[in-house]
């Protein structure tokens, strides 16, 4: 690792950050500078004067999106401040370009309130297509979010939430089916109740699944327990841990079908794994080493794992998300991203991967697979169209052709 | 111009605005990933985070501009918003990477309260290296800047007032070498009380200029006239009109050796220009129709003659300016854009006319000239270290080589 250390330190000192900005337009001489400045620059103002929504043709916004971020909980390093977090939002805005095509802009903010935050991002919404919030600590977040989603018309996405919680249930959906196991029916035991934890639990139930607890550093969360609860978790808790289990997270996990780790390494135990129903399935995402090892897992029983990491089988990877989901929305200038979206780019991902194809160990398609972002696209894109919340109707195939001309990553 | 309507709303429509974002890093597999996202990009994330200041080495931020509007005082159509806005904020991005290779990104902003703009720039601050004010309305311009220039450590910029004010000077000091006059003991009337008038007023007093009438749509202003003031305006008084002239601009402008307009079309007559002293020099920079036309100028008697038309010569265009202040500025991690380094702009721009070449048709560079900016970088990054706002030392040669470099206007 020192030698990625090194070579880490050097490509972004070689270039000074990893991010620049481009011209589409040619500025060689006087007539080039009068229609993309002045005067000519006027006509585009003109028109977006008279009719608003114009503004998605003649400027960046329809494919800009911010990369917003207080630097509350970058990685794994916590809160180092918005300085030190900007070459991730860099390094975020350059994914989001390589893999949809999509411009993506780096917003560090120097303040961790809320109020502060959302009226920030709500003063740059007429510069911005859509926003990514990234890395900022729970519980702000959730509310950051929620507000911003109220009081914005652009799609509003905290990819630590729901990047996250995407790729682990397109992950689920096919590992259930390799287990031959239904969302309706299975026991999950989430380990974890921040920012991922939490969105995680709202997309298993939205896709069907009742029977869920949630573990917090405390244990089983359950209503009414009188410690170490936030107005989240008391959410939360309505909607899980339905015969109130109490202790640790031991005690939780039994006769569970899947275990979701969004937590620290070394949470889970193989004598958990072996009290868990048969075939388990074990999701274990702490970075960079999991809940468990894979190897200690398949010891213990496991089924199917997946986890954070690039050296094994099944990665948990954002990036099969945030791109596609993005270059959907922006396409059909989606006011908001909804539930029926996220979803949609859940069963675009798992259904990429064949059922021939299928394996404890294919479940999830790999990172740089490039048929990733343009499928996720064209779902968001048609589900944004169906549930109302689109300003343009496209064709989805056509957004997939685009995003796969768009996108840099290639076969 | 019809054609220049509809070949522009083309050019904007085509590419959708102007500007994108730019990847200066390769991710084409897992090893790329690793070193521009997890887990490398934790290395200059922890470098930053224990030594701030090499946040201009490891991120985009040492090289990044923002471009702020309100959208309440744009080009000649005045208050159109933030959204309509976008397409100027987007031209000038485009003018600062093709000039001086300076990365601009343009935030409009959903606001016109000067405690709300300030508060969103500081907040801001983290991810610019410095502040291009623009297209705001006098007179919260003036505050705007003001509070920003005490309240951030990064170079805060109206162009709107410093950038028309430095090539207007520039083009001043070369047509006085042409009449045979100096600074010190010119009359100058400046036509025009807006974010311009002020600015060119103030750099005029700090470079010499003793003897000035400044004008305003109420006529000459003098220290307590009873109407129309604002507190600028009373500021301005105390350096101008000594002898409390009253009356009108045909008043103010008798025995004048230079006007400076920036006011509207048709302000200056050839009566005015014939009750000038000899040789007068004439500014007349309203856009797109000046406050006399050349022709007309010449005709009652003027010797040298500037506006802001491209068909025309000696065009007053802030592209000489801009992009060489912020290039020169960037590149020693200034933390402020002082009086100091606009006068070293002002004879940067000017001195590249040499004697041999001067004349009354040519004293201000053409825009496209690619000497300019390398010039102007060079000599605003001296004045910066020399008056202590520089963070960092380089040889304002190596300024000027490579503003050459990374500027595509060539020769």
């Amino acid at each position: 690792m020192a030698t990625t250390r090194e070579e880490s330190l050097h490509l972004h000192r070689q270039n000074r950050g990893k991010l620049a900005v481009k011209s589409k337009v040619p500025v060689r001489n006087a007539k080039d500078l009068s229609l993309a400045y002045s005067p000519g620059v006027a006509e585009p103002c003109k028109e977006i004067f008279d009719n608003p929504e114009t503004v998605f043709e003649y400027t960046m916004k329809g494919n800009m999106v911010a990369v917003v971020s207080d630097g509350t909980a970058v990685l794994g390093l916590g809160n180092i401040g918005p300085e030190a977090a900007l070459p991730v939002m860099e390094g975020k805005a350059v994914l989001f370009k390589a893999f949809a095509g999509v411009d993506a802009f780096p917003i560090c903010l120097d303040t961790t309130e809320v109020d502060k935050i959302v009226e920030t991002v709500k003063l740059l919404e007429p510069t911005f297509g859509g926003v990514n919030l990234e890395d900022i600590a729970a519980p702000n977040c959730f509310e950051i979010e929620e507000r911003l989603k109220r009081e914005t018309n652009i799609p509003i996405f905290h990819d630590d939430q729901h990047g996250t919680a995407i790729v682990t249930l397109a992950g689920l959906v096919n590992a259930l089916k390799v287990v031959g196991k239904e969302l309706s029916r299975i026991k999950v035991v989430i380990n974890g109740a921040g920012a991922a934890g939490i969105a995680i639990i709202k997309l298993l139930y939205r896709m069907g699944v009742r029977d869920m607890i949630l573990c917090d550093s405390k244990g089983a969360i359950y209503e009414g327990r009188p410690y170490g609860m936030n107005p989240i978790k008391e959410e939360v808790a309505k909607l899980t841990n339905r015969h109130f289990v109490q202790g640790d997270l031991d005690d939780a996990i039994r006769e569970a079908d899947v275990f979701i780790g969004v937590s620290v390494a070394g949470a889970l135990t193989k004598d958990m794994i072996q009290s868990m129903n048969d075939d388990p399935i074990i999701f274990a995402m702490a970075n960079p080493v999991p809940e468990i090892m894979p190897e200690e897992a398949f010891e213990a029983g496991a089924k199917v794992m997946g986890t954070g990491r690039s050296d094994y089988p099944n990665q948990v990877n954002n990036v099969l998300a945030f791109p596609g989901i993005f270059r959907g929305a922006l396409d059909v200038y989606a006011t908001h991203i909804n539930e029926e979206m996220k979803e949609a780019a859940v069963y675009a991902i798992a259904d990429l991967i064949s059922d021939n194809e299928l394996s404890a160990d294919y479940v999830i398609p790999a990172p740089f697979d490039p048929r990733v972002a343009p499928a996720v696209a064209a779902a968001v894109a048609k589900a944004a169209m169906e549930t109302g919340v689109a300003r343009r109707r496209v064709d989805p195939s056509e957004v997939a052709k685009k995003t796969r001309e768009l996108a840099s990553i290639k076969d």
